[in-house]
């Protein structure tokens, strides 16, 4: 049994606590944050204690692993602490919003060992993942065309959007990690094209929120992303593989089934409200996948260089759409 | 290239006089109807001729198939006329209102040897077709439970319903043939419930709107008909097999395919309104197979004995439901 | 804050102490079970004490609430002391294998004025409960034509078969108290066929495996049930309300949404391989509903009179299959 | 009764001219084609003369309309020819595959002041038809991404891909018509991808078999369009609008309607094998708003100048390959 500690009690960071506290292979000891009174109420809720200050968990010998769900704006100090304090490290993403502070960060960290994981959570969606076994496994051979949706629900305040890195940096790098797992390929070039269609506001904050994106990879496959910060109808998300000998598709999901029959008509309940909801089960995977690969000794996967590779290629898409030119990406 | 007539130019002779017209492999030269003008019209947009009896037809040594399409009252009468003239028959389900009746001229219509199909045009639509090769390549093992669903859209008017024979005989008829014909098996007993939950005229009428059937097959599965005269969704056809190693449904189907996503809901579009727009092409493959039957000098199917089987089961389930008793199917 | 404990620490049992476990109202203090070995298990992964007999967690005024799981032959006694000791009660169905046994426990039960709650947990999925809500409002008009639909996805031992009461009252149970819940109405009478066409072992034990019943409501509405033990496809739970004006349906569902493309055909994947998969969160919304009714102080639903009800429809559905004929239920 | 003629008997020719063999509003009587032989048996099954030269079609003065469907570098010269003759004229596309010829002959035409209308049929598909009334009544509100999928099912000879003028020319182009019809707007910018990943002697012949385009509309809305050559699925074509509220989606469609449900898995039968088989009806439709248009004589949509647009797309993009820039388009 793990000793796990959780950095940041936060909407993403009380997720990762309540999933700790009811994972059978890990006992979630403690929880810290900026703000005591969120601490104390995970705490409350998980039965960990709440600290004032993550230096005690860092400087806890009986704690092994901790899980960093803070600001951006703190991972790399975070993330450089616990790895020479020795602690196994699950990161949300990004490792940090500028692509050279996060790849010295790795330096740093990949020079104590620790084993590392970065929080890309839709790898363990049971719908993408299984998607992917076919994938891999060559199921629709030889892989030529992809396309990814990630819409919605709505665009967050103004005040994030703002310090967020924009919407590739924000939103996007979900689905520029995906591309690379699923089609364990990489990017050469990349077009990118944005607007503000939601929010002007948006707009006039230097950033957009819907895009779309055509990519290259490696092999020779074509890719296309769209993204939008806001639906009508729910979240949506959607990956389809063409390949030469079939296509695969992760649908867009309803929460229940239930069918209404008017009107020569069928009206299909149940899409998911957001992003949270159709997601939420595979948090509670990557924690087990984390504290799986922490128990075997493997490498945990996504891997910080994961992160940066993503990253990297939300650097450049955000570069083609203010050039208005494609971009090519140097691995 | 074989020479055809239709006698009874209502809906449904019109429909079968337009499929003689575009097939290639046959040529109508003569329409007749009681009403005159009915058969001038189709015989116009036909390029058939408009006789104003059906003798002219009988008597015409030219023509080798004739389709029988007038009122139920009147088939055996053809039936029997046409058999003793040599004709090919392609004739309207029911043989007669009156099972003995039925019986009787089948004796004198299968003394005569020529080939002679029943208008169960369901067994031609594209969707039963294929589910029913399944099921009888084994593909779902051996048959346990079959459900039938027959809807809609809305009542005939009280006028029909009265020399209709009755729910049973008139609409639920179609799926005892199709029960026969999906199983290659035959009911041994059955239970039937019925009720004018639509609408109390027919109640009044001495009929029912609304009904439930319970059989058992020889082979020992189980099945299940509801029928319904009105929807307030369109038309609604639904075929389920269930078997020992698997289930093979003919679904309800649209006529296009458009999704609408709003407030968290997937509106689809494109209900059949009514019937005969849902099975209208099986019409024409009926039609086919009966030309290709005459050209093989295979005798077609459904053949004149199904009919009499399909019209027993009605009657033994009209018989239940007047009972309250389940009744026994001898065959 | 309420203290609860599970009596019966088997499958269902252990399900329930999770669930109590994590709930966030109440706190399971105690366990107990027969299997001490079992007992102690569900104990050490839910933080609860495990107590070597039922009588401790009766005779323990700090726990306000019982959740009887223990084997059927046991419910009775356990309902009646609990009562008595003034708990709150969630009681496993069905209350006794025998009609006359377990309506004298109600009486008994209902004149300690305990709140009870039944374990029709079906009646708290998300689908079913949507597609109830549409109904109940009037959005398909009247109710019209019931169809429930529950297989699979195994057959259980012989040994519980024998013990079971038969598939009526073991497996179809469930769906009679669903078609009461669902139409706010009760069955007036039923025919029930059956045949055990999945093991003839089943049939030597004297029970079926695959049935059908037929039952009409006072409302006039006819309804059918199929049910069988087997599927070769996962597990297969359907309800359809056809009505005045329009059709609900709770469908088929799979755990996750992936679409395979290949040879003009499309493979979805993920049906729900056993009845526990598909209804597992119902089990939690079940015990949400028990602890919010407590806390409310209204009678928790479903009652023990529904547990009387669905299963006196059981009964009657057995002896239909018995005698060959339809049996009348007296409300 | 309008009199009707068409020249060129090839595999779209003959298609177009059944269907005006049985439309009720026109006479099919001469078909010409330079393969006398295609020409007779088109003749035979339709009922029509066939004759040796298009010049008596050109010169009858009893015949009111002319479809041109023979090779495209004819096109012109037919168009020109018929529409001094006076003939109301449905043209197959492309106008020619040089944009300033055909941009020439449009003028040309356009003096003469006869009906035309450019055979982009995919206009008058019920599904798109549908989809595309909801969006321009403001259904899903502004528009803003659009995706457009058009795949397979095999790719032409390499001779026909030779002189098709490529991908985009040839089989993209009729998605170029669909955006600008669906969206009543115009793109203003785009970037093209391509490869040859299916055949690698369609990359030799200077052509690509799989290809996406970005588009950017004079609106702000975004577009992507994904082409490939072949599927191992049958024919795939599929249309997404998503808007300010709502999203709206003509969907992969099968021919007939039956689920296998097997080993947790459900198998839809009946995807289209080909383009011709999904969009068959269309072609019926187109002119039946063809002939209509003349009745009435409203100018008949699409028109030469919708060919002229996409024509001009389609080099844009063409362009964009070539070069790997993005391409601006003057309207």
């Amino acid at each position: 049994m793990l000793n796990a500690a959780v950095i940041g009690t936060g909407f993403i960071g009380s997720v990762h606590a309540k999933n700790f506290a009811r994972h059978p292979n890990v006992k979630l000891v403690a929880v810290s944050d900026v703000n005591i009174e969120s601490a104390n109420r995970i705490a409350a809720a998980t039965g960990a204690k709440a600290v004032p200050n993550a230096d005690e968990i860092l400087n806890d010998h009986d704690i092994q692993a901790v899980l960093i769900a803070t600001s951006t704006d703190t991972h790399v100090d975070y993330l450089e602490r616990a790895a020479k304090a020795g602690k196994a490290i699950y990161c949300e993403k990004p490792i940090a919003l500028d692509y050279a502070e996060a790849e010295k960060a790795v330096r740093t960290v990949r020079a104590t060992g620790v084993p590392v994981m970065l929080g890309f959570n839709r790898r363990f969606d049971a719908s993408h993942a299984a998607l992917r076994e076919t994938v891999v496994r060559g199921g629709i051979g030889k892989i030529e065309i992809v396309q990814l949706t990630n819409r919605g629900p709505k665009p967050p305040p103004i005040s994030y959007v703002k310090v967020s890195g924009g919407q590739m940096r924000d939103q996007t790098i979900h689905f520029f990690d995906m591309l690379r797992w699923l089609t364990n390929d990489e990017p050469i070039d990349l077009y990118a094209v944005g607007a503000a269609l939601v929010d002007p506001a948006i707009g006039e904050a230097g950033d957009v929120d819907t895009s779309i994106v055509s990519l290259r990879m490696a092999s020779g496959a074509l890719c296309q992303i769209d993204s939008s910060r806001r639906t009508a109808y729910g979240y949506d998300e959607r990956v389809e593989v063409f390949g030469s000998e079939g296509m695969i598709e992760s649908t867009r999901q309803s929460f229940r089934g239930v069918s209404l029959y008017q009107d020569c008509q069928v009206h299909r309940d149940g899409m998911y409200p957001g992003w949270f909801e159709r997601i939420e089960q595979s948090y509670y995977e990557a924690i087990d996948v984390f504290l799986k690969a922490i128990e075997s000794k493997n490498p945990p996967n996504p891997s910080l260089e994961d992160g940066l590779k993503a990253q990297l290629i939300a650097d450049k898409a955000t570069e083609s759409m203010r050039t208005g030119q494609p971009v090519k990406i140097s691995t």
